[in-house]
């Protein structure tokens, strides 16, 4: 098990969100603001098996519109270890 | 010291945290939006050592009601490995 | 790569965040509430190299109060693993 951090532009937040629930994966909004791609953004946390890590990665990048400032990025993401997980 | 990623539903979070904190855990309530219980939740962060990590499931599995609807679970939790613990 | 996770007084906030950032540090702001602290809070999300971790640990010490009440910190801190560590 792996938990996803995803940083994104809030204009892409509900996309990648839809895209990520009509294909099976855990995600949760976490509302921020900050300064990781210097513009409103949205964090997301996405809990899910290691081997649904690349098609996580697809759909965001498949979900995420290209930036017109070229020194800004789609989305920043994180995948962490998971020492134990539970459903309650 | 382990980091612990508590999703549920924004019903329980307040029983779930006050009993956290009177058994001396260390929580903070992150506000989410989400599909990961495809309801209103609460994501809590608990810092902790990892002998208590037990203790602490075995709170939020008290102090969580178990939904109607036998899809849903009553919360989802990672622990993760933390690296560095610094208090300053 | 690390996730550099930091729990800190609202007071404090503006502050790490804006040093953080004129040092190059990439941050996210989460809105959040809780007991880590004992009052009003705020947790910071950072993704950074290994060897930038001192840096911003002495950052966050050089930006934050010292609370009067000697039973609180000015900031918890938790810097977790990364598996992967993609910019989309």
């Amino acid at each position: 098990m792996k938990m996803m951090i995803v940083i994104l532009g809030d204009q892409d937040a509900e996309h990648v969100l839809q895209a990520l629930v009509d294909n099976d994966y855990r995600a949760t909004r976490i509302s921020s603001t900050g300064v990781f791609l210097r513009r409103g953004n949205t964090t997301i946390l996405i809990g899910l098996e290691e081997e649904r890590v690349d098609g996580a990665i697809e759909l965001i990048r498949e979900n995420t519109t290209v930036p017109e400032d070229t020194d800004r990025r789609r989305a920043t993401l994180f995948v962490l270890p998971v020492s134990r997980y539970e459903q309650l």
